[in-house]
C-alpha cells in the first residue's frame, strides 16, 4: 500500500519521541515594512535541503547517526500580528514541554518573540545570543511594538539588561546604538568577542536567534533589507557551531531568508547547510 | 533655481484646486494570504506610466486636456491591519470634503473598506461595482474579519442587500456562492449584464472598486492569485470606460498589481493603460 | 502529540483505501531536447494547488465531497530512461491492482509510456486520447526510441490503429504528419471533432494524456517547447470536462510543465486549475 | 578535419549564391527611451529557433524544400545613430544587388530606415506595409529626428503620400494620429482591410516591416513597450502570410523583440515562428 | 490640503538654499555597448534609498544632521550622445554657479565627461580620482570618441598628464594600460598607494568618479559588463570615505549600476549605501 | 559576397591548422539529478565572451598572440547516457590524433569520463588535476554507473591509486571522503598543496578537469548544486595559472555552469575569464 506524500527537512523524518530536537515553519511576514516574502522560506528550505548531503565533512558528522523531527508549518493568520505571535509561542511551548528543543524556522524575526516567550516561561535565567545586520531594538516602528524591527527591545522586555548578546550588527537607527550601550552587550560589524561571550555563558540556558542577514549579501542576497558589509560563510559557519556545540541551546531560530529575491537559489542552499550544521553541532 | 524631484502618474500634475481627481497610492498587503507584493503597485505604476502616451485612440481624448492631481503615497503601518484601513479612509475623507473624487491605487484589495467606509459617509444611498476574479465574501479567513478575502463582505455589512454589482467572479468557496445568491448581484464570468445594471444605476453615487485580476493571468501575470479564465485586456477596457463615463462615480480604486511577479512589465503598463481610461471616461 | 509534515495536492489527504483516483508524481525530464525543467513540476504544482479553491464554479462541485490520495514523487534515476519508464510501470500497476485510477503527474511526455504500458495491461482494448501541441510521432530523435518526440510513436506500437485520438497538433516534421494520416486520428490546432470521438468512445476504456503545451503560451508560459497558436484555457477547461466526465478514463497524466520557466507561477496555476476540473470530472 | 562553429537561424545555411532570400541581423537600439534591449534579439532568434520544426503545418511547407542564407550580425557604433542606420543601408545594397532579398531582424525600428533607403534606390515605386501597435509618425522625439518613434515619418519622407499602410496601430499621440489621417492609410487596431489593401498592392514593390508589438502582450511580452489591445497569434500568422505570399515583397524587416524582458522565452519563440512562415510565404 | 508626490534619495529632501550638495541623476546609456540598462539606475536608487538607515555606525554620523538636496533627473535625448553630455554639462554647470558640490548619479560612465567639462571650467588645476574595472582610456570605440570605453581618454585631454589616478583597473586592452604606463597614474586591482595619493592631494580641487563595477560582482552583479577579481565592499567604503572626507570634493559621481541584471536588490542597496557614506564623509 | 554567420569564442577564429589548442562544447546534463542547465553553457559562453578583452593585465598576455580553434558544440543524444559519452570520446580522439590539445567546455561534470577515456589512449601514465566543490566519487548513484556524482570514481577506474589530486572538495556523503583516504590525494576546502603538487608534477601528462562550482556561490551561482564555503575568484585564478602554465596540460575541460540559475550574467562572465587566463597560460 502506498504512503502519504510526507515531506520534512533532509534526514528529520525520525519519529517524535526519539527526536531531541523539533523543527518547525513560522513563515509570517505581516510586519516587514520593505520587501516582504520571508513566509516562503520553510517550504523553500525543506525543498532545497534535498540538494545538500546529511554529511558535514566540516565537523565529520553525519545527519543519519540522529533522529530529527520535522512538525510542519504553522497556519498563521495574516492580518493578526499578535494571535501569530501567540500561535508561535503555543507550539514552542507544547515542544519544551516533552522536554524537546524547538527549531524554528521564520519568518520574519519578529517570530523570534513568541518562541523566547515560550522558553523564558521554562527557563528563568534565559539567554539570548543574536546574530543580525540590523539592532532590532527600536521601541516602536511606525507607531508598532510588535515589529520585526523591534523585536529584540520586546525581547530585552522579557530577559532584562545583561542577558542579550549582539554580533555582527551594521545598521539601525542612532537611538537603538545607544540603548544597546546601556543594555545589551553589542558587537558591531563581526563575531569578535564571540569566543569570550560562549565562555561566559557555558552552562546557562541559552536561546540562540540567527538572522542570516547577518551574512554579505554576497552569499545571501535572498533577504529583505540587505546590508552589505557582512560576515562570511565560513565565519558564520564557525560561530554557530561554536554557539550550538558549547553552549545550552534550550531553543532557536533561524529567519530572514525570503528566497523569492534569490533565482538562483543560493541562498536557500546556504540557509540548509547552516541548519545542518547547527543541527550537527546540537547534538 | 532647481527644483525637488516629483514623481506622478503621467499627466497628473495640475495644481490640486483645479483638479476634479486626486489619486493617491494605498501599497498596504499586509493580510495577503498567499504572495505578497502589492505593496510596491503605487511606485510602479508612477514610474512605469511614462511608458504610455496620454492620448487614447479609444476615447479619442488627451490627458493633457484635463486636470489631475496625484497626492502620493500613504505610509502605512505594516502590521496594524485596522489602522491601515483607517489611514485610508481619512485620506478618502479629506478629498471628500474638497468635492473630489478619491481615486486609490491599492494595495491588496482590503484597502477598498477603508475608501468605502468615507464615502459612504457623504453618500447614503451607495452603490458597488465590484470587478474580480473571486468573490471575497467570506465572514472570515482564518479569524481574520479584516482581510482581503472578506472585503465586499464588510462592504455589504456598510452598504446591505442589492447595493453590490459583481462581474466576472470566478474563484470562491461554496458558502461565498451561495451568499452572493441571496446579498449581491453576481454576475460569474463576464460582463454579460453590465450593460443594464450601468442602465439601471444611472444617477445613483456608485463606488467602483477595480481588483485587477478580472483579467485572464495571461495579459495580466502580476498578481497574487492568478486564476486563468478571466476577461481579454478589450473588454475590461470597454466595461471600465461605461462605467466610469455613464454613471456617478464618487469613488473608486485599481488593485491588486504585484509588479514584483511580472518581470516583463505588461502588468504594471496595463494597469497604467487601464487608469489612463477610467481617468479619460471620467472627465 | 506533533505530527510530521505532510504536502499533498490540495484536498487529497484522505486514506488510500477510500481513494478511488490516486495521484503520484513522475518528474522525469531527462530526454528533453530543448530545455528541461518539468522535474519540478510535481513539488511546485503541490505547493502552489493551495492558491486554489476547492470548489469549481464552473461544475459546481467541491473536492472536498470526494475522496483522492496524493501518493508523492517516484525517485528517478536520472542518466536511466529505460529504467524511469519502468519505475513508473510499476506505481502505474500498483495502482490498477487496487482497481484505482492512476492519475500521474509528470515530468517530460515520455512518462506517459511507462504508465500506458501498465494500463494496457490490465484494459486490452485501450483508447488514448492525446491532448498536445505536438505530434510525438517520430520514430526516434537523434537515435534514441525512448525519447518524449516519440513517446505517441511508442504508444501506437502498443495500441495499434485507429486508437489514438490527437487534438490540438500544430508542431512536429512532416513524417509525423504522414504517419498520423495513416495510423491516428488527428486534430490539428483545435478540438472540433472533440464531441464526436467522445461519442464514438462512450464505454471504452480510456487512457487520457494531456500535454500542457496544447494551451497557448500566453496562458501557459511555463514549458520547455512553446508553441504559439494554441488553445484558451476556457477551450481546454470545456474539453477536459467532457472527456473526463463522459469517458471511462482507466488512467492519466498532465505533463510537460517547467516551472522554472515561468517566474509568474500562473503555468502552474494553471495546472493545477485543470487537474481540479479533472478530478472534479472524474467523481 | 573540423569545421569552425557555424550558427545560423534554423535551416538557412544554403550556399549565398543558391539562396534568394537574405537574411541579417541589425541589433540597434541607441534611441530606444523606455526600455532598450532589442540589441539581444538577432542572437536569441537564432538560439532558439532550433527549437521550432522547418516544416508549417499551416502552410504545408517545409524549409529544407528551399535555400535561405543567414549572413550574421553587423557590428554597429552604439552612440552614433546616423553610422548605424547608414551601415544598414549598406548592407541591404549589398543584398539588393545581388537582385536577393534582405531579410533583416532588428533592433528597434529605427533600423527600418536604413533598409527603406536602401530599397527605395532600386524599386522607385515602393509601397510600405506597416503592423505595429504605435503609429511611429513623430516628427521628432526629444529633438531627435532619427528616432524610433519617428520612423514612418522619415519614412513617408522617402515613398510619400498614399504609400504606407499601417495596421494595429493603438497608440500614438494626438498629432500622429492626425498626420495619418492626411498622408498614410491607417487601419487601427486590427487588420481589417488588409485584404482589400493587398488586392490593391498586387503586382507592386513592397516593403514589409513588421514591428512584433502588434501582438498582443500576452503572447508577446518581450518588447520595449508593450500595449495592450493588441492582435493574436493566429491573426498576425494569417496576416503576414496573406502579405508574404501574395505580394512581391522585395525587402522586409522583424524587429522589437527585447528577449530581456520575457524570461519564459514565449516572445521569442513566437519571433522564430513568423520568420519561418514569411520565408515559407516568401518562397 | 494635500501635496505633490515628491521623491528623492532618502533625507535629500532639504531646500535648495540650504544644501551644500546637490544630487542630479543622468540615467545614459547610449553608447553602451554591451548590456545597456544604467538608465534606470536613477530611480531605483531613489526606491530603495529608503531600505537603509539614515545613521551610519561606520562613520558614527546621520544624515538627518546636514542638508542634501535632490534635483531629480535630466531627460536625456537618447540617440544623441553629444547633446546628452552637454545637458549634463549645463546642470552641473548651474548648480557650482551657486557654490555647491554636484553628485550625479549615472547612467554609464561617458556622463562623467559632461561633469568634469563644467567643473574643470571652475576649477583650472582639477585632479581626478577614479575607481572602476576598467581602464576606460580608449581613444575610439568603434570609431566613436564619445563612448564610455574612453571617457577618462575624453578627461585626461581636459585635466592633462599627471592628474588622473586610477584604482582597481583589471580590465582593458593592451594600448590602454601602456597608455596609463605614460599619462596617468593607474594603481591595477586594489587600492593601494591611495593613502599616498590622498596625501598627495590634500588642498588641490579633486573630482570622484566612482565606476561602482570596480566592486567584485559577488557584491555588485547589477552591471553591464561585470569584472570578477575586484573589490570588496568594506575595501570600497573604507576607500570612499578617507577620499571624501580628507579631499576637497568638486564633484563627483556614481555609475554603472544597471539595476535590471541583479533581481535581488542586492546591487541598488549596496550603490545607496555608498552614497550615504560619500554624503556623510563630505559633510 | 557576405559570409555565413561564425561564432567561436573569443578570439578562437584561427585555422584549425595552426592551433594548438582545440576548443568543443559537450553540453550534456543527462544525469544531473538536482537542477539541471549545463547543456546551455557552451553557448551562453560564446555569446558572453565578447563582454570580456583579450589582453590580461594578470599574465600580461593577448590571446591575439596566438592561435585557438573552436569546432563547435557536440549534438548530443539526450536520454542516451552511454552515447553521449562515446561521442565526446570520439571528438577528443580526433583533436589528439592532430597532436593538439582538446579544450571541453561542459555540461555537468561527467563528460570529463569521456574525455578522460580518450586522453588515456594516448597518454599511458596520465594524472589528472580535479578543482571541485563535490568529490564525485560516489561508486553509483540511484543504480546508475554513468552518473556525475561518480565520475571521478570512473576515472579512478582508469588511473588508478595515486593519479587523481582533488582540491576544494567540500561536499559528499561520508563514504566519498574514505575512499579518497584510501585513492586519490583530496585536498578539502581549499589550494593549500596545490603548489607541492605541481612540482611532483611536473614533466608528467595531466588531464585538468575544473568544475567551476569550486568558486563560492557568491561569485558563481550559476550551478545546479551551489555549495557555500568556496575558494574565491583570485584564489582559482591564480590555481588554474599555475597548473596551465608550469604542467603539461594533455586535455582539460571546464564544467558545471548552468546559466540560467543567474539571471545577472556573473557566473558566465567569470567562466569565460578563467576560460581566457587557462588558455593564456597554455601558450
Amino acid at each position: 500500500m502506498l504512503n502519504k506524500n510526507i515531506q520534512t527537512f533532509i534526514a528529520c523524518d525520525s519519529e517524535y519521541e526519539d527526536s531531541h530536537i523539533v523543527l518547525f515553519g513560522a513563515g509570517f511576514d505581516g510586519t516587514t515594512s520593505f520587501r516582504p516574502g520571508t513566509r516562503f522560506a520553510p517550504s523553500a528550505i525543506r525543498n532545497e535541503s534535498f540538494g545538500i548531503e546529511t554529511y558535514s565533512p566540516y565537523q565529520d558528522k553525519d545527519m543519519l547517526d540522529y533522529d530529527y523531527f520535522d512538525s510542519g508549518d504553522l497556519e498563521l493568520p495574516f492580518g493578526s500580528t499578535s494571535r501569530s505571535v501567540s500561535d508561535i509561542a503555543i507550539r514552542s511551548d507544547m515542544i519544551l514541554s516533552d522536554r524537546k528543543i524547538p527549531f524554528m524556522i521564520g519568518g520574519e524575526h519578529l517570530v523570534t518573540l513568541g518562541s523566547v516567550m515560550a522558553v523564558k516561561d521554562k527557563f528563568d535565567d534565559l539567554y539570548i545570543i543574536h546574530f543580525d545586520a540590523h539592532a532590532d531594538l527600536r521601541d516602536d516602528y511606525l507607531g508598532q511594538k510588535l515589529s520585526h524591527a523591534c523585536v529584540l527591545r520586546r525581547c530585552h522586555e522579557i530577559v532584562g539588561d545583561g542577558h542579550i548578546f549582539q554580533f555582527g550588527i551594521r545598521s539601525g537607527d542612532r537611538e537603538e546604538f545607544r540603548f544597546a550601550d546601556e543594555h545589551t552587550e553589542m558587537n558591531k560589524f563581526t563575531f569578535s568577542n564571540l569566543e569570550s561571550t560562549v565562555a561566559k555563558l557555558r552552562g546557562k540556558s541559552v536561546y540562540f536567534t540567527l538572522d542570516l542577514d547577518v551574512l554579505d549579501p554576497s552569499v545571501f542576497p535572498g533577504t529583505g533589507t540587505p546590508e552589505a558589509g557582512g560576515v562570511s560563510f565560513d565565519e558564520l559557519r564557525k560561530a554557530v557551531t561554536m554557539v550550538c556545540s558549547q553552549l545550552d541551546i534550550v531553543g532557536c531560530d533561524v529567519n530572514e531568508l525570503s528566497p523569492v529575491y534569490d533565482q538562483s537559489g543560493v541562498s536557500t542552499a546556504v540557509a540548509c547547510k547552516i541548519i545542518r550544521e547547527m543541527l550537527l553541532a546540537m547534538s
